[in-house]
């Protein structure tokens, strides 16, 4: 048998008591946890099942696979509707769900077990408390920054002549992998896909997406219309790269731009703004801030440097210039024009101000930033100046 | 501006009589379908946003983003509540939502469109549409076969001495990826996750996942407990491939075994009896056949060769042997022992009866099938006896 708890008692205690706490302020007395990236947060690994968490004391592990796990609180089941004979004297008068995310017929066959029960939505909760992260969740964060930046620093010698986007994509890919990416790149919701990041070269950029990322690209097929589409890298063309930085269950987001020889001097301009943005924001960024103050600040900057209509796209433009980050990559806080998130010490968060030349391509920088006490430091750490491809 | 319908108007017409029949079937006037699987079988693309089917006649297309999509019937919304504005002469009494796949709020807020209308679960009929290929899809699914037929028949020449199971599956995600596969692996729903494919060796093959996958291994982090967790390729060690085959939106499904040196009797007998499970179960699947007549057929010959407690896992198993497979991973039909399926020509299905051998590793195939009226005809033809490597 294997142990099920893969946290060490205290931080398992930490994380629990931040969201009993965020419970008791939201008058939820108990929640049936059964996402992915929940369950993980809450044992340090997956599972297919639920953990039940009480307004006080210790939380229930309903197990259906795998089979071997055991354990302080560990119930197997093989159907949720077990999970009712283990609470039969103590069912709560309310029960938090993640109905942001549970389907519609899952809810109601969970709801089904807590008849007598009100069900209230947890995904709020879960997402308050998922924001703030713990030193450990921090050190795996800053791991991933780590690994990824090797990556990016090993990008320009991966560069062939006569090259297309997909081919030195698929390199990247191949090096991520051997340092140990995991591949995986969890997004929470199902409306958002995206394979293992994004290269966009020259006016591939421009092509707007279906999905609510930074940036957009063709794809390789309407299946999945999103970046790389087999477009061969120029003289001129900006390189943009934004690959997956998953190596710990815990990711970084980190976006560096290179180049086919020289571009011009608007992208060159535009690329700068984006450097001096980010600085600008990470300074602005200290506990307590709002986060749509940092938007604006991002938009006014672009729009001083006369670069507005590039900023976050040109065909089409993003609605934020950055977001939470951790086991997922769409995390809170947003950094929207309407966002109301504020700032707090533990928030892990990207940003990614960018602009779309046409007939450049994309060009700017992302990094991942901790939110300390002193203001954000940044976790993902290779060069920030347009690299030349060697040719 | 693009032209939102990808598809020819004869294959569009195809898709959506079928799926109103059903709904005549189902007593289903009208469905709202926003799921990513569902918008790309009635387009031939993903879009963020909503289609509108009626009981009869063309349904309208209500899209938020890509920004420059147009044509017959497209309404461009900024969020859903705009939908009823181009519905007030013609709200149906009764509105289907993919309910199984919809999260529970967003079925909430969706549903507040339609105050005066019973909301039904439209995911059955979506789903049954969806079983029955047409012969514009099973052409896609044929050329992703080929395409991936191309990849496994290069394995043997991707092994070097001293390779560990990630090694290997990297060089053999690298060869996907240039043969054009998309990468994303399509799975219905949530909970499953594996990124590009499983390739176990030895006996990480018996160790337990908590996916609903016919076999596990530990994975490279508990955060993903699943495929290739850094084992060195050993003598005697199995090494079964089975890595993502969407090359064109729709999937095949193959697994090959391969090995390191010879695999001992047990598990060369386990291999064969798992070539005679498929070719029988090919024979035995006619439109009309039982889906729950193949599993038991299949569970009958692994326990007359004395295999059972091998078959679909050892430590912990599979329910089923075999699962529809299109757009996503998991359609119907499911090959399992309490299966109501029945199967129909047009279906596409993978069989895979696998074994998982203690001291060598998981042995056995899978294949695509398409189901003819002459019976079911296996699209993916790489060849079906171990492979040693070359050493």
């Amino acid at each position: 048998m294997t142990t099920l708890q893969l946290l060490t008692p205290e931080e398992s205690a930490l994380r629990l008591s931040r969201i009993q706490r965020l419970m008791a302020d939201a008058s939820v007395p108990a929640i049936l946890v059964t996402d992915n990236a929940n369950i993980y947060y809450l044992t340090g690994r997956v599972f297919d099942g639920y953990i039940y968490i009480p307004a006080e004391g210790a939380p229930l592990y309903f197990v259906r696979r795998p089979v071997d796990l055991g354990g302080d609180g560990v119930v197997r089941i093989r159907k949720p509707e077990q999970i009712a004979e283990s609470l039969t004297l103590n069912i709560p008068p309310v029960v938090g769900l993640e109905l942001d995310l549970l389907p519609y017929t899952s809810a109601q066959r969970i709801s089904a077990i807590f008849p007598g029960s009100e069900i209230v939505n947890a995904s709020p909760v879960l997402r308050a408390a998922r924001s703030v992260k713990t030193e450990v969740e921090i050190g795996m964060i800053k791991q991933s920054g780590l690994r990824q930046e090797r990556v990016y620093r090993m990008v320009p010698r991966l560069y062939r002549d006569g090259m297309t986007d997909l081919e030195l994509q698929v390199e990247i890919e191949r090096v991520s992998r051997l340092e140990g990416c995991l591949g995986q790149f969890r997004i929470s919701g199902d409306s958002m896909e995206l394979y293992m990041g994004n290269v966009l070269v020259g006016d591939n950029a421009d092509n707007p997406t279906p999905y609510d990322f930074a940036m957009g690209g063709r794809g390789l097929d309407p299946s999945l219309p999103v970046g790389a589409d087999g477009t061969m890298i120029r003289r001129g063309n900006s390189v943009m790269v934004d690959v997956n930085g998953n190596y710990t269950g815990y990711m970084t987001d980190m976006t560096r731009t290179f180049s086919l020889g020289e571009v011009d001097a608007l992208a060159m301009r535009a690329h700068r703004c984006s450097i001096d943005i980010c600085e600008r924001l990470a300074a602005m960024g200290t506990p307590g801030a709002e986060a749509k103050q940092l938007y604006h600040t991002a938009e006014e900057m672009a729009r001083e440097a006369g670069l507005e209509r590039y900023f976050m796209g040109h065909a089409q433009k993003a609605g934020f210039v950055g977001h939470g980050v951790g086991i997922e990559i769409n995390e809170m806080p947003v950094i929207a024009p309407r966002s109301r998130d504020i700032l707090a010490e533990g928030n892990v968060i990207a940003l990614e101000p960018k602009f779309v030349i046409p007939g450049v391509g994309a060009v700017g920088i992302e990094n991942t930033y901790v939110m300390t006490s002193a203001g954000m430091q940044s976790l993902t750490n290779a060069p920030v100046e347009i690299i030349q491809f060697a040719q």
